[in-house]
Formats: C-alpha cells, sequence, structure tokens
C-alpha cells in the first residue's frame, strides 16, 4: 500500500478524448497528515461534467490542472485514518480521482479533498454489490434527475415530459421519475434503435426519438407532443434544445442538466435560434447542478424514495460495470460513442 | 362621426418599417350591432411589439392580416353604445387599431374587440392630461417592468440588476422600480450619449453603458459588476443577451421582456452561444406577457404602488407626445432609431 495509480491529465483533450491525453501514472503514496484519511478507491464513475473539466473554462469548477489526476466520482473504504471523525473500514462516496486511492482531508481544502462529503452518508456494508448503485441511482445521477425533474422543471403529474440522453445514466432515471410521479406523456431522444429500445422497453419511455435516424427533430418532436412539452430536461444542448424550445406548451420549463453534444466543442457553437418562443410561450430555461443540493432534506427526501423504488422493483437503475482500470480513457470516451448501456462505471478494485 | 381614418398594413414590412408599408384609409363607419360600442380613440402608444405583430409568425399573437388595420395599445372615449354595462364618456384602454375611432363588440371576440377589456378600470376623468399615463407606467409599460422585475426576475433588495432598453418606455421603468425597491447596484444599457445620460440622470440607474460606444460588452459588464448580475430585464434579445450571460451571479434570473434587436430581422439570427452559463451559475432565462397579469391581485396592488410613486414624484415616468396621426408609421419607426426620449405617444384627438 506504499505506492498509488493515477490517471494524469497529460494535455487538454481536443474533440474527444484520446488515450495519450492521459498517463497512467504510479506514484508513491504520501504519509497522512493530520484529519486525513486514506481510500481505496473501489468503484470509478464515468461521467460526462468530467470531460468539461478537462478543457480550460469548459466546465462548472476550475479546469483540472495539467499534470494532476483526473477527478470523476467514486465510492470507496476507508483503509487508514488520522480523522476521528472517519474510522477505517468506513464505505464514502464522493468526487475523487481516477485512481487506485485518493488521500482526503478535513472538507473542501481542494476538490480531491471533498471525497469524503458527498452525497452518501457513509456505508457500513461491505457486500460490496450494493456499492455502485451509490453512483448512480443512490448517488450523483438519481440526485440530478430528481433535481431536475422535481425541483427545477417542477413537473406535475399530466405534465408532457421530454427528456434527452434517454438512456444515459441521468435520462433513464428521469425518464423512469416523471412516469412514476404520474407525468402525462414521456418521450426520449437517443442516439439509435438499440438505446431508444432501452428507453422505451426499460426506462418507461412512451416512445422515443432516434435523433441520429431523424433529419427534423422539431417535427418529430412536434407529432409527439401537438399540445406542446411541458418539461424538457435537457442532456444535451445545441440543436436538440433548439428544436425542443420549437415545441414549448404555455409556461413550460426547460431543466439544463448538461450539454454532452458541446463538451467536446473546441471553441463555442451558435445557440439557439428560437429563444424568443420563451417569451411567446411565457416558458424558462433553468441551469442547475446537483452539489447545491447536497445535504438537504430535499436530497434526503429522494434517496428514500428511490431507495424504495428499487427495493420494490419500479425502477430499472441499469449499471454497466467494467473491470477496466488499465483503460479509463478508452471506457470514459465510450460515454460519448454511446457505446455504455446504462450508467457506466469502472471497477478499481 | 360617419366615417373613421385608419392606418392599414398594406404589406409585411421587411426589416424596419416604410410607410408604404401602410396606407392610411378612410373608411365608413358600421352601424353597432347589439352589445357593441364606438369608441374615440385619444392616444396611441407607440410599442415594439407591434413590430412582431406585422411579421408572419414573428409575434406572441396571431400576425396581423394584411389589409386589416395595425393593433395597438389605446387610450379612449365611449361615445355611442349599444352595451349596456359600457355607458357613453366612459375612459377605457386596451389593444386597439392605429385609428379614429374602433367599435369594440363584447370581450375577446377578436384582438380589436378587447379594447375595453384592457389594463385599466374604466376611467371617468375628463381632464384629459392623466390619460396618456395609462398607456405608460399606469398601463401596460408599468405592467410589464414591474412583473418582469418583481414577479419573474424575483429581484430582492440588494440585487445587482442589470435593464438594456434602459431609456425606453419599460426599461427606464424598470431602472426606477428596481432602485424603489431596494436593488443594489442598478445599471442601464442604452444607445447614444444623450440616452444614457437620461438613464443615469432620470431613470435612476447608477450607471450607463452606452452600446454603440462600446466595441466588448461584455467586458463593460463585468467592469461595471465584478460579482456578477443577479437580475438581467432584457428588452433587446441578441448580442446584448449573450454579453449579459457571460457574466451572470450565482442564481442569476433574466426576465426576456422583448428583443427589440431581432424584430426586424427577416431571418432568425444565432442564439447566444453561451447558454451554458445558467448551469454553472444556476441561473435562468424566463419569458413573459403582461397579459398573464390582467385582472389579477398582483396587477392591482402594482397600479396602486405606481400611482403613489407618480403623485409623490418619486417616479420618472417620461411622456413623448406627438400630435401626428398623419404621420404614425414615421413616429413607430423612431422606436427603432432611438428617436423617442420617453414612451411614444401620438395623440389622436
Amino acid at each position: 500500500m506504499t505506492t498509488n495509480q493515477q490517471w494524469i491529465l497529460q494535455r487538454r483533450p481536443e474533440g474527444r478524448v484520446k488515450r495519450s491525453d492521459f498517463e497512467l501514472r504510479e506514484t508513491p503514496l504520501p504519509p497522512l497528515g493530520p484529519g486525513e484519511c486514506l481510500i481505496r478507491i473501489l468503484y470509478l464513475a464515468m461521467d460526462p461534467a468530467t470531460r468539461g473539466w478537462m478543457s480550460p473554462g469548459g466546465g462548472y469548477i476550475e479546469p483540472l490542472p495539467l499534470g494532476g489526476p483526473v477527478m470523476g466520482v467514486t465510492v470507496g473504504k476507508v483503509v487508514e485514518s488520522r480523522n476521528p471523525q472517519i474510522q477505517p473500514g468506513l464505505t464514502v462516496a464522493g468526487v475523487g480521482p481516477w485512481a487506485k486511492y485518493m488521500v482526503a482531508g478535513p472538507e473542501q481544502i481542494s476538490p480531491v479533498r471533498t471525497g469524503v462529503v458527498g452525497v452518501l452518508a457513509p456505508m457500513d456494508t461491505s457486500t460490496g454489490h450494493e456499492l455502485p448503485m451509490y453512483l448512480h441511482a443512490m448517488g450523483t445521477s438519481g440526485g440530478t434527475s430528481w433535481y431536475g425533474l422535481l425541483d427545477v422543471a417542477q413537473m406535475k403529474p399530466g405534465d408532457n415530459v421530454l427528456v434527452s440522453g434517454a438512456a444515459g445514466s441521468v435520462g433513464s432515471l428521469a425518464t423512469q421519475f416523471a412516469k412514476l410521479k404520474g407525468a402525462g406523456k414521456v418521450v426520449g431522444i437517443a442516439g439509435g434503435a438499440a438505446k431508444c429500445q432501452e428507453a422505451t422497453r426499460d426506462y418507461g419511455c412512451d416512445a422515443c426519438i432516434d435523433y441520429r435516424a431523424t433529419a427534423n427533430m422539431s417535427a418529430a418532436i412536434a407529432r409527439e407532443f401537438p399540445q406542446g412539452i411541458d418539461v424538457y430536461f435537457d442532456n444535451v444542448g445545441g440543436e436538440i434544445l433548439e428544436a425542443a424550445l420549437d415545441n414549448l406548451a404555455k409556461r413550460a420549463r426547460v431543466a439544463i442538466c448538461g450539454m454532452i453534444s458541446k463538451y467536446n466543442d473546441s471553441a463555442p457553437s451558435p445557440g439557439p435560434k428560437n429563444l424568443w418562443n420563451l417569451l411567446v410561450h411565457t416558458a424558462r430555461i433553468e441551469g442547475f447542478l446537483v452539489s447545491d443540493w447536497f445535504g438537504t432534506p430535499t436530497s434526503e427526501a429522494a434517496y428514500r424514495q428511490i431507495s424504495e423504488w428499487i427495493k420494490s422493483g419500479k425502477l430499472n437503475a441499469r449499471l454497466d460495470i467494467r473491470e477496466a482500470f488499465d483503460r479509463v480513457p478508452e471506457t470514459f470516451d465510450e460515454l460519448f460513442s454511446g457505446g455504455n448501456h446504462g450508467r457506466l462505471i469502472v471497477k478499481v478494485s
């Protein structure tokens, strides 16, 4: 336990990530300082947001420094501690490096060190197989879907709901939460026939539009929602956002969760030409970050409900777990090629 | 009183309006049907929104039909009535034609006929000079500013507020309402030194950015608001909206009131490249229409407060009244060249 392996950001990727943008580096583990603890990382979630963090000014946090580890969302186990509040054996989740181990200090000294103050209460289960769920429906994906749909977009029973990235980790939960919370029609957008089939068969969508096979997205959305969309849960931005804005019902709410279509852009592309529709339909677009809900009563209520849905079999929270620590960059890039089916997670140890 | 004069929309303008897009036509007044009344129009407000109504699909109502009168916001007096609820002599306000007279029927049969169900309770004053104020601070301009700032953008005391079109009818009220309601810094955006001077001297702005003399609007806004904008009251859209989105504080609210920069466009121009900032700053953009508040308790409370501010001299609600019924198109176009100073109103009779 004296050395670590970390995926280091060597250069800022242009467009899609390449393995050569990173280096898997063996580094000695530093001795723990007062208040610090050592965490063995068990699972690493592949998150589209991480692509933004790699770019200069492309994310909602400071860009990851070159020469430092790439960061993501992790589940791990405390193996050593000089923090009296945190005992060895404790399972923790939060932001952490693409690495085998992390040293976490008192909260919020740096992004690495927030690893112990994530979305979860520490767990003492050692069954192992439950843990990845804390990177999906019981973690940031679940929270993001819940807050975006119910708090930000204020979905009400009967609302017509459109979700992009509908077979993705957040989207597949948002579509199901919408149905479970009494939405009217729920339509997904996804890339390819296989993902569209997942969205309708597994994730509660009444219909799914394959954007790769659809020339006119605006017209396709209009066919599904002749009365317009009440809620659009946007994971992709770009042209699909513009197409959705063509189809707003009065007082529609668009929750901007992510803009995966933009993360690989080297320069910003033009925005939607039709923001005027916000005025015509007295509608709104609102961005949000899951971290704003950490530790809130809403968050507690959300995870209580989500865990009940999982236990009762009402929620299909699909995990796509890879034993691929030596291929993290290639695995990460599958988020952008659509290679994953469910929440994409790397099992580290 | 047997003939009317109406400004007829002859063709859909391309870009800025030309006189030849209209015809001033003398037409006989039809006899009143049951429930109808005849209104002599006293004042006609020149409203940027009307430009949108002239375009095919460019507005938030059905496009004005070719060969019919152009519509705007009017104040008038009932001269004849076959509606027992509406007595001759009553002063009324609402949507009506660019004309000397209008026939108004039971409410909402057509846009013309909503003339008697506008934002105001009927007035019985005959002093004349108070009437144009019901086309400004006590009418749709005042309501629009109030609802946009306080309801839609949820301005709170201490908020940093940016207002575009700050010397315009709505903008000049929004800046003052912001100050009167305890905003922190209020900065206007206007075109030209004269309008900027009005904004700071007359309309309560702490500073005003002259967009015609500013190459980098984003940097200019950043200099005024190093901590970012909490509220942006947007009357113009386009590049200034994009510049504002570069400078959002966390949880900023953008109220989209109008997009005057776009009304003369024949094709939609690209939207803001930086909607991503909505996510980074967990901010929102929301469009609204004043008509959604007609007859609400909020509306009553707003006009009560606004009238108190006017009476106590706290509000500078400037009117720019022209005796120019034979030059309505040219007068209307001044909205887009910046020729007016205060709410632009044509005195009809």
